[in-house]
């Protein structure tokens, strides 16, 4: 992105609250559903369904990003497209984001509109019709994004994690493993001892690539929740710590055991199990309701004592957090 | 309140997201108008009127508040108000928050457990059926608590701030300068230099008691929102930054000119106009038209040059923000 002198890019300390919300409002564009938008104490929202599916998440600098590594497109694409999977792993369509930004003094005006860029942009990419329709403003030394996402059932029943029944298929809609292959790169060629360093693409294959857009800027498939839905589904939910945390999360909840199978697990089945941040669809359904853009990944069973088999065998692998234990907050 | 001993209160470094998790879940109620409430992907709220008001404010650590002055009940209690007076402010009653907390690894678990208790508690003082249906945990140096709060409009209009009409009278809800007094106090006589230190009730009489508390743990009148929009209220806004600025906001927004009396301002005008957070409700009504709770406290005139006056004349107090240029985080 091509990057501004920094005589015209004033820093945020300098600047008013209203001026920054100012810029940032102006590259906001109108959600479909907003009855009232920015600029009130709260927007409104049509919720035609009579109830509204609410959730939130939050990226801090440091655990879940770094500026070396994400640039405020990424950052903003990426808070958009995690809380818009959530929505749609309930089967509902998004409608609406708030977004609570808590920035440095010393950031740049220009990184907070490249923000709102790709907000913009991944609402239009994932959730036509979804927008950012408030938010908040506030000083912090550490650069953290809150955003909620809201949507709308469309007069159908959600999809809960708990709803998974004995002989239904277990299927999943988007990647598997790309978002942690993506890190790992991060982790491995762009770093100067702990330090992050900025990404040169250039440096990098075409797989190499697609892992790392899968990390920073993650394209989950959002349409494909309300067609789960239609479709019958039984349970959903998004697979944001790893295939084999969250599949168990979904038995544990429902009362099944969940059986893969590794064969439909793609070269390399111990990344799918353990790769997080894909924010893929995992869900089950009635046998022969499988919907497009979903593929079987297994099936479910009697509960037993492990929530998870792999090919008929209990398995050893949980989430994967490299993220974890690194605790320095800089780059 | 009493405080454990630290064997039995371990660093949240120390525990897992889900053991965290559990902990704060344990305190929370139930919201009336929650359909599925914690623990899946998203919550999902009733929205009976077909639409819903949503709005978000953070607190930071610093900015916002200070673990030397405030308590985790205090906190969670302040950062549920300052929300819930964003929905009121709307003629909305309040259904539902989300708390996106990002917390220090060595904060102790009773510190989330307090904080859990003054949201549950806030919201039973000041919302009766609201609760906290959703949130987000993560690790950040800088404690940060993002909350939205949602609202159902009971088939009533949105009250903006941009409807205020010439000839409507200009009415206030709740207390003004209070929180401000709170403040100032706190800095004055509750800092060693730069630095914070514990606040000492039995040091300070009645009144002082009062603001400490309309600052730490404010009480804003959530209840008379839909109230005012009831009466026909034709504008209405929560004084989050001073009446002088919060007026001018609603003043600008309508193409009017707001012109206040310094005699309905109490014994300090000056503080009552330039003193922030105290999170009143600021509304205009028709005349004859005003409902119970709200005090006149001027009348809307024709648009001058000037968005606010003060007894027929200019006044050029802005809002107050003592915190504005204090970046230290300690305490």
């Amino acid at each position: 992105m091509p990057s501004r002198p920094d005589a015209d890019d004033p820093r945020l300390g300098d600047l008013s609250e209203g001026e920054i919300l100012r810029a940032i409002l102006a590259r906001t564009s109108r959600a479909t559903h907003a009855l009232i938008g920015p600029g009130d104490d709260a927007a409104v929202i049509a919720a035609p369904s009579g109830s509204v599916v609410a959730t939130t998440d939050t990226l801090v600098h440091g655990p879940d990003f770094r500026l070396a590594w994400s640039t405020g497109h990424d950052l903003g694409w990426k808070a958009a497209a995690v809380n818009l999977a959530d929505v749609a792993a309930m089967g509902a369509r998004p409608t609406a984001l708030l977004v609570a930004l808590a920035v440095p003094r010393d950031l740049r005006l220009s990184f907070v509109e490249q923000l709102a860029d790709g907000f913009r942009e991944a609402c239009a990419a994932l959730a036509p019709g979804c927008a950012v329709v408030g938010g908040d403003l506030t000083v912090s030394d550490v650069l953290t994004v809150a955003v909620t996402a809201l949507g709308d059932l469309e007069d159908r029943a959600p999809v809960t994690r708990s709803g998974a029944l004995v002989g239904d298929t277990v299927a999943v809609a988007g990647e598997l493993g790309h978002a942690a292959q993506g890190l790992q790169l991060l982790f491995t060629r762009f770093r100067d001892g702990e330090t992050p360093v900025a990404v040169d693409p250039a440096a990098l294959g075409e797989g190499d690539r697609a892992a790392l857009v899968a990390q920073l800027r993650p394209s989950p498939p959002i349409g494909l929740g309300p067609v789960a839905a239609v479709a019958g589904a039984s349970a959903m939910m998004d697979v944001s710590d790893g295939l084999a945390l969250d599949a168990r999360r979904m038995a544990a909840a429902s009362g099944v055991t969940i059986d893969l199978a590794s064969s439909a697990l793609g070269g390399d089945p111990r990344l799918a199990l353990a790769g997080g941040e894909d924010h893929a669809l995992l869900a089950t359904f009635p046998r022969s309701a499988l919907p497009p853009g979903f593929r079987r990944i297994g099936e479910v069973r009697e509960r037993t004592e492990d929530d998870l088999l792999l090919d008929g065998e209990p398995v050893d692998i949980s989430g994967w957090d490299p993220y974890r234990d690194w605790d320095s907050a800089s780059g």
